[in-house]
């Protein structure tokens, strides 16, 4: 039955038909993608900076809805969202409650709020608290859904905006090196950057963290059976004077619970801040997911090669070539 | 004074003016309307269906503000009427949080509150925790009100498009069988539903219902009253197999406090399973006004006679026909 | 460097350039404006009259994105700006919780959420707990931001809006005299109003409050450096028979803490009723920021001199002018 074959599509057939255009149906993990339909969509996002230039104007998903379904609030990815949804001429319906569709008193099933909600809107932007959750909308909704975010699990459209400001800074995906800074064991981001990066070729990336927050083994086995070269440093200024990007992530608090003591050490051990700034190479860039506490000293944001900001903004672009892409195709 | 006119009109006057087509004010209570006025209201629901299935498009209510005065969240009839709105046309203002307005510490009135509101907007959708508070709002706006709920008082829209489904589902309203299965005593849903089918000719109603949660008994004398056929029976199987409609209902745990015993008892009592389904005639449906715990089990979902998903989307017409009846007419 | 420029110039440069119409950055506080620049903001106010009454229509700001970051919710506050913006043709991207951006277990700066939000957005209207915020938004942005009340800080708007309908209402602001009653201690509303009205010439004020909310002495110094004539009385019923304006406001309960009793005595001691009406010039009018308690009673609305709900609509119109102003200027 048609209804619940969208998922099932994502798992078992390329993106791409011969002779045309991939079709995108869902967004719900970074590993759907591989380099040739990444560089499609960055083609498109990039399309959608000259559009962003030029609005107020574009009308290119007008009378379409989208409807915010986040079951936590995450204020920075929903408004990152409406706001390529409006830069296109679409509208909104925002939720940041949607717990509330399925309390425990109540208790409905994430499927019959998904059955609900698609009859309202044209395609759903979904934040959940339980890995997989964006797949099980999926399987059961008519209309795209993207996943924005399902607790442990994976957050597809930020990797997607890490990969395309590497491509939009640096020129290039292939023959990069890239350090990855900071939390490597709970962050979720540079794990879903890792594994994009294995799709491309004679990449080499380096490890930086705290002995706490050190990359798990399972990304490590997986770059190397990809072929992608590895080494962990503990030396930030040689990494940083070697790298094409230093990507700096701040170290989760919220991870260490009462070892306060513990969270304390490894937060001051790796800050990207002027001298880090004096070994880098002209072209390369520092970037961060944000937000930042002072991993990067506030020192460093005027140096041009401070491209957080750019990275943030970039997603805005990316979200926008999703959303046109799911709802009107190429 | 005219500011104070409009509720009282929805009292006194009927909705119809002779050789015209009825003038819509306020949506108060399922009360308001007779099976004129309903089956006009349903014309112009079915005709946004089309409406809905050409979007992009409609600008019936470009330009116009609807406010979403919400004193308690329901994020399901919110988004509802937000659709419906922005299906038309038209704008949005958006509060879940509207009892800050007047808060215990600054202590507005509600009518204070609503001549703020209708200067910013052009109809209010009210959610109110207090039973009357529509009508209050109603006779002090100068804008028309609908009620998305107003305590334990009134749902009128919920209850409009329970009559709009079988109306779409059965094919008529008179000559039907209705079996209204589960929290009789607590659901305004059934009780709503009960009171309008009472506006047909040759209804037969059936309360299914464990004993704590039976039908309470003015709903049974009004129906007396009115001449409509009713009984009480605790054969969901026989009911079933005579019924054109069975409507379904959750058991409110949240009405049973500490009797957790009574409430399981009262839960398990009478389920719509695939059994259910093998007696039910071919044209007859099943409806439920969601959310649903598992009174109505899931492999259910499939059959075509489950109607509820579909009921869900008939609210997104009703309140597309109201907002457009009570913006611009007919 | 450009980027943080824009509220140096505030502090720095008048809003006049010889020969041409005055370029307006961004609204922090009310004593940014001098009366020249007031007169044309309450010029372009008036013309958004007619362009609401007009309505649908509007496509000034058709293209326009505006982002409220409110920190604190403030329903009334953000429902007018959005509707200001909504009635240009303008989109709104919302949140009223803003303080997830920055919550203490992430600790991101209000200037790097900026920074952020300014890449989603066109405009900035924001609300914060902390007293100079808006300022220093308007330091970081390189967009407009309009400061909708920062703390014990300042609101701007709702002093414009106050002085704006001074205007509408009486016709002239010099030569006015204006008694402000009740809460003058903690009323931050009182304090901007007699800050503007300074501004003019000939203007009289009467300080009418409990003991315990007197109006404070840099006030009164300011107003007697400024050459405005004012005076403190007791006497109610003496003030209203001389003014064009009788400005009441709410005892602010939540600034006596445990002192019940002595809220209870302030707050009944002066009251406008109809014997308040009775003594009062017919061209003269009752003002109020709202909400309101029982400082006005409730027999005052419907006298034409009753002036604080058209007040509260002349908050869109202000609303409405400003945002015109900051986005595509004259």
């Amino acid at each position: 039955d048609g209804i619940h074959s969208n998922a099932l599509k994502v798992e078992r057939a390329p993106y791409f038909s011969v002779g045309q255009k991939f079709q995108l149906d869902d967004v719900i993990e970074a590993q759907q993608f591989d380099r040739d339909i990444l560089n499609a969509i960055f083609e498109v996002a990039q399309e959608m900076e000259s559009i962003e230039k030029n609005s107020p104007g574009s009308q290119i998903l007008k009378g379409y809805l989208m409807a915010t379904l986040f079951y936590e609030p995450s204020t920075r990815t929903r408004l990152s969202f409406e706001s390529a949804m409006k830069r296109l001429g679409g509208e909104v319906l925002t939720t940041e409650n949607a717990r509330e569709f399925s309390s425990a008193a109540k208790g409905e099933t994430l499927e019959d709020t998904i059955r609900t909600v698609e009859g309202y809107s044209d395609i759903i932007v979904m934040r959940h608290f339980e890995s997989g959750a964006a797949r099980r909308a999926a399987v059961t909704a008519g209309i795209p859904i993207i996943n924005a975010g399902d607790g442990p699990g994976q957050h597809p459209t930020q990797a997607l905006l890490d990969v395309y400001t590497i491509q939009r800074e640096i020129g290039k995906l292939d023959s990069i090196k890239v350090g990855l800074v900071g939390d490597l064991a709970n962050g979720r981001t540079v794990r879903s950057l890792a594994y994009l990066l294995a799709k491309y070729k004679d990449v080499k990336i380096y490890f930086v963290a705290p002995d706490v927050v050190k990359m798990k083994d399972d990304i490590k086995e997986y770059l190397t059976s990809k072929g992608v070269k590895w080494e962990e440093s503990a030396d930030l200024m040689e990494v940083a004077s070697e790298c094409d990007v230093v990507y700096q992530t701040r170290i989760q608090k919220e991870r260490f619970g009462e070892r306060v003591d513990l969270y304390e050490k490894a937060r001051g051990k790796y800050i990207v801040n002027k001298d880090v700034l004096k070994v880098m190479q002209t072209h390369a860039v520092v970037m961060h997911p944000l937000p930042r506490l002072d991993e990067i000293t506030v020192d460093v944001d005027a140096d041009p090669r401070a491209a957080y900001f750019r990275q943030a903004k970039n997603g805005l672009y990316i979200r926008m070539a999703l959303l046109k892409l799911l709802l009107v195709g190429w």
